[in-house]
């Protein structure tokens, strides 16, 4: 069993390598809860429905976030009505956040929901949300005080200088039934997809029963870089590390993460970070990252998977 | 000021009429919330989004509610993530639904929505809606036992033999402060419009502080008859008519009314029922009352409105 640590378009690009490469019985896709949020009175899980419409086929490609061939007649309405209108809604798109706050409402835990969700959409692979019960990141900036993330992070598009951040919920949130068991069981390896360091990454590894387990470990972690000849792919991960003083290369974020990762795949680009990290005392594999193909998320896939079995065998450097 | 009483289709229609006769000081629409219901966790309110939709010029002409150029996109990814799609919701319409139950749940009443609703649609004329608190539809059926509306009208498209209705929650509804001015205030006239008598009008009826307002009324009730020809122009007033036992014609929609109706407006295929309800001891007008263009509207508003006002004078037959 290899378990996926995955945030939105990077891991979810990823996680279809991957699906590619590993049958559903070996292979687990934990999804960032943490910028989830309540907007209209609609429960949002956007990284979850990233991960989704990803698996199945049908994202869309341009906008990086909500299904391809979305029309967005609903937003025009609500626009004109006088509703908020700085989160997109899509027409399709609804569909999936009327349905989950429905859900929601009667008891059904978002776990259930997204198996119901998923299975709706013939994704076969156990794709689990880090959390049952809500965990939502903050965002701590120097003006404008502490954000909600979707405020942070759309509305604002993340233009106030960060601080830190806090995942709130994160130590007792209430871990899936399904994700538990896994937690239990033996494990090959984790494998962080390359998300976001701070807001898709850290609040999964942030969930209480998450961390103890990481903590405890016999097998060992790899990681995908997020950052690429010193910018993110996407996203605001190499402005975050700049504000917060890290280096915003695939050296800086190895030394974010530390011990928690004993194996590093990072870009051909960045193939002279190699030996700095292999001195901070990690395992690295250079080799293509970009996922611009579904054809190339599968072949990096392979060789994660294939570095993470050559790394089975060794001591993990928290276990050492 | 001349109150107006009206249902969805029917009322919409006289409804336009009679706002291009009269300012909006002298018009008040009151709309029936007895068939809102919540759906997918959305407060749907069908009636005063038809009355809404006619009054702006963006109702569906085809399909008699909902939204002219309206797209489907949301109900078709619901129906197939597995969600109940019998109610069929627009995509435009929806952000209707969503911003009502948004404020709803922020504890702002149904009338401030309404108003809110309105303005942004530009209409001038006062809407109100019956009750701020919920007033519910119960149908009873020969077979199915009691049945929500919304269950009977759409979902099993009115088939049952229907044997009575209640309206729980009507004895006791919270009337909007509005309206409850226009209670005490001077009032010429109220014009029930031709909506469905037992599904439209009677709830509004059935309010506490609306039946008992009529109750000692000094201004005359006037009513545009729903039945023309032995038949409802549209929905299913007759049906109902015939299996309570009453006779679906006009003649049989103003003895249902009784006392509480002192001058009918019929149509002209019904002249030969003018004697009969004259002699039931109403008056009559007898004049087009079929709907449906915009001018025949206000043709019917111009003559309700006159009539209205020659039988301000006179008596009501329950102050006589």
């Amino acid at each position: 069993m290899i378990v996926a640590l995955a945030g939105g378009v990077g891991g979810a690009r990823l996680a279809v390598g991957l699906t590619a490469v590993l049958p559903p019985s070996e292979l687990t896709i934990v999804v960032n809860t943490a910028d989830d949020f309540e907007h209209h009175g609609l429960s949002i899980s956007p990284d979850l429905d990233t991960v989704m419409y990803t698996l199945a086929g049908i994202a869309n490609p341009v906008l990086g976030w909500g299904r391809a061939d979305e029309t967005w007649n609903f937003m025009s309405v609500l626009g004109a009505l006088g509703g908020e209108s700085w989160f997109r809604l899509g027409d399709r798109d609804l569909a999936v956040h009327v349905l989950r706050t429905e859900l929601l409402r009667k008891g059904v835990p978002l776990s259930e929901i997204t198996r119901r969700l998923m299975s709706r959409l013939a994704i076969e692979h156990p794709v689990i949300p880090m959390s049952d019960s809500p965990v939502r990141t903050r965002v701590r900036t120097s003006e404008g005080g502490e954000l909600a993330f979707q405020d942070y992070f759309v509305r604002l598009q993340c233009k106030p200088r960060v601080t830190g951040f806090r995942f709130a919920g994160s130590r007792k949130a209430h871990v899936p039934p399904e994700l538990r068991r896994i937690l239990q069981g033996p494990v090959e390896a984790v494998v962080i997809c390359p998300s976001n360091p701070y807001v898709s990454v850290a609040p999964i590894l942030s969930v209480g029963a998450i961390r103890t387990w990481l903590r405890k470990r016999t097998f060992p972690v790899l990681a995908v870089s997020p950052i690429v000849g010193g910018n993110a792919i996407k996203g605001p991960a190499a402005k975050m590390m700049r504000e917060l003083g890290a280096d915003s290369t695939a050296l800086g974020v190895a030394r974010h993460y530390g011990d928690l990762v004993d194996g590093w795949v990072i870009d051909k680009a960045d193939e002279k970070l190699q030996r700095p990290i292999e001195r901070e005392g990690r395992s690295v594999l250079v080799t293509d990252t970009i996922m611009k193909t579904r054809a190339r998320s599968v072949a990096l896939a392979k060789r994660v998977v294939e570095f993470a079995r050559s790394q089975a065998g060794h001591s993990p450097s928290t276990a050492s």
